[in-house]
């Protein structure tokens, strides 16, 4: 297979020379005090750093911020590049710059890492103060929720009172629903893209197994293996191969892979790769474990597995009743992971209360990795969407000014 | 979750007073003399034992002999139990025994182990007898080829010219689709199961990330652990857990497990099992290392992707030219490891052949596992099928000696 083979299903698309070329990510710690930041699970972090970037300009207003969220191995990185040297851009950068779809000419796009991640945000990689030492498994659980409110914090030191749009796709898009429930008013809109209020039974399965094969490992070394030359490669390979299957269809693997063989003619007869797909889940596995985390992994994949949007609540009815934002929802044909028929659940009960809804179902071949692929029709109604949105707030405000 | 919840999604079926109570396996080494058992890929084993079982009387005609032929982690006890103590009978007890529809008062029917396999019959746990030891991964890759010609080999010492029927569902399916190409007068009729004439790129993936659990194992050593105190037990038990999401939907995992917690009222905020359905994996996982090989799985399930019924052919059509078996091909709607279509397409195949097929998809919620479980549907089918695949080969056995 060749290198151009396997891009063509890309997990990060290529620098753009209409991109928005060279961006930095930051750094930001919350001025806690001595109280921390107090977690879902009922710990506390004594500190809390966030990694991010921001693209675009704060309008005077201070009405045309985006908050974009990633996705369990995304990072703060959406669009640009680093240094003329990167030969990928940020992992959205088909959709953030200047004239794409979350236009920077027009808004100010921010994304930050998530907490638990391991791209510049505090997580089990980080050193814990009260012992000097990086904590590893005695970090605590984090939620969604509590992702959130980090989140939160960000957006308030970077003097926004309210989002024009919150959005993202599968985890991101969780992060998008928490944000339109926990501060309504705060949001204006949601784009909630490849996901869905909760995960389905045969995704936690998967991310049960994922883990498994992370803590199965004796690199892992109950997560203490920051100073060790030993890491969890296999573990964490193992975890990423068997999300990357779920991230396509089989439809799509088929058209790709098909039964074609790597290199050879004929079966090897042994345990080497025979078929491409076996060599393209080895590379996809291999690439993955030099730049993300095991214990990011095991935190971000139970964060995903514990959110539901209904959660304390007798429905998913209720739990949106005080929603105040717009809602962009969008799934995709082939996506068996965040299947259609969870935005659909998620469509009806924002219908039941009444929220403008905008929902699409957009045929694709690519499964859950659709929404990282181009799509005119995503882009069409993100643009779109926006737009509105953008309308709406400025004609509230102009007619508050004038009251 | 109560233990007999687990047991609704049963693995094997329980023991059954009507069934045919005590059995015994049985073990044959084939007479091979100096030149071996030579394989597809090149190399000659130079034993072969089989391990089998059979239930019933072969007629006087020898007429009445039908082939079942076992899954992945499958063996040769198909009905029955070994002893009065067993809790759990043979693994298609539903499907065979007196009165049962493959019915052992009027059928003969024979399981064997797989070449490969780990339950008596040749496969990397065995001895090499050229070197006293086990062969470890110095076994030669065997093919659903090898495994049928050794089935063959087992047939003819039992007297037996022409099955009545080769029955199997999943990788038993495919055995029995390769007696009906490789063996077209000697098997009257054919059940294909919830298989496919080669398996999708996607399940393909699945076996690939499986095998790599096992390898990266520091108890698998190389495949030398056999007179160790360490065996892949996590490994093994991570493919198992892969393999067991892919037999169930997410229908049923839904509706089997939901998102609700094990043994807690709320969120552990850990690591340890949350979710039913992680227990549930964990279980199967454990349960299987007690009772598999972790060799044998490797070989098996490459054995299982390296099938193609249309190799060596330009088409699937061209290669059941020839075939005089008579069909049944059953699938079923929920069965997304071997879906339905795959079925359609075989159906197809055999159609543009002038063979005749009885083709059924049955609607069912319980995904590739619904071979395995009882429905009346695929009894009343196969109890059909089979009377009047005898009728019909009674007839011609009368004609030709009226002749």
């Amino acid at each position: 297979m060749e290198k151009s083979d396997l891009q063509q299903v890309p997990e990060f698309s290529a620098p753009d020379a209409k991109g928005i070329g060279l961006v930095e990510t930051q750094s930001w710690t919350a001025d806690l005090g001595a109280k921390g930041f107090d977690l879902d699970c009922g710990e506390t972090l004594p500190e809390l750093t966030l990694a991010y970037e921001t693209y675009g300009q704060l309008s005077e207003d201070r009405d045309n911020a985006i908050l974009i969220a990633h996705a369990l191995s995304g990072d703060a990185h959406v669009a640009g590049i680093h240094s003329e040297h990167d030969r990928k851009a940020g992992w959205w950068d088909i959709m953030v710059g200047p004239g794409k779809p979350y236009d920077t000419d027009k808004y100010f796009v921010i994304c930050s890492n998530v907490v638990g991640g391991c791209s510049g945000s505090t997580g089990p990689s980080s050193v814990d103060p009260n012992t000097g030492s990086p904590y590893g498994m005695r970090f605590p659980v984090v939620t969604i929720g509590d992702i959130v409110r980090a989140q939160a914090l960000l957006i308030g030191h970077l003097g926004i009172d309210k989002l024009l749009c919150a959005s993202g796709g599968s985890m991101g898009g969780f992060q998008a629903l928490d944000w339109a429930v926990r501060y309504p008013e705060r949001v204006a809109s949601v784009h909630a893209i490849a996901t869905a209020p909760r995960l389905s039974t045969q995704a936690i399965a998967f991310d049960e197994v994922g883990r498994q094969a992370i803590m199965a490992d004796p690199g892992w070394q109950q997560g203490d293996y920051y100073n060790s030359d030993d890491v969890p490669r296999s573990g964490l390979a193992i975890a990423r191969m068997i999300g990357h299957i779920t991230y396509l269809s089989e439809e799509q693997m088929y058209h790709k892979f098909g039964r074609r063989l790597q290199d050879r003619d004929q079966f090897g007869y042994g345990f080497e790769t025979d078929f491409e797909v076996e060599s393209y889940l080895r590379y996809q596995g291999g690439a993955f474990v030099e730049r993300f985390d095991a214990n990011s992994y095991l935190y971000i994949s139970k964060a995903i597995d514990y959110f539901d949007l209904s959660s304390g609540h007798h429905s998913l009815v209720e739990a949106l009743d005080g929603v105040q934002s717009e809602f962009l929802v969008v799934s995709f044909t082939s996506d068996w992971l965040f299947p259609p028929f969870q935005s659909t659940q998620l469509t009806r009960a924002l219908h039941a209360n009444g929220v403008p809804v905008t929902s699409l179902t957009i045929p694709s071949t690519y499964g859950h990795d659709s929404f990282l692929l181009p799509s005119d029709e995503l882009a069409g109604a993100v643009r779109g969407h926006l737009k509105n949105t953008q309308t709406r707030v400025r004609k509230a405000h102009a007619a508050r000014n004038s009251a």
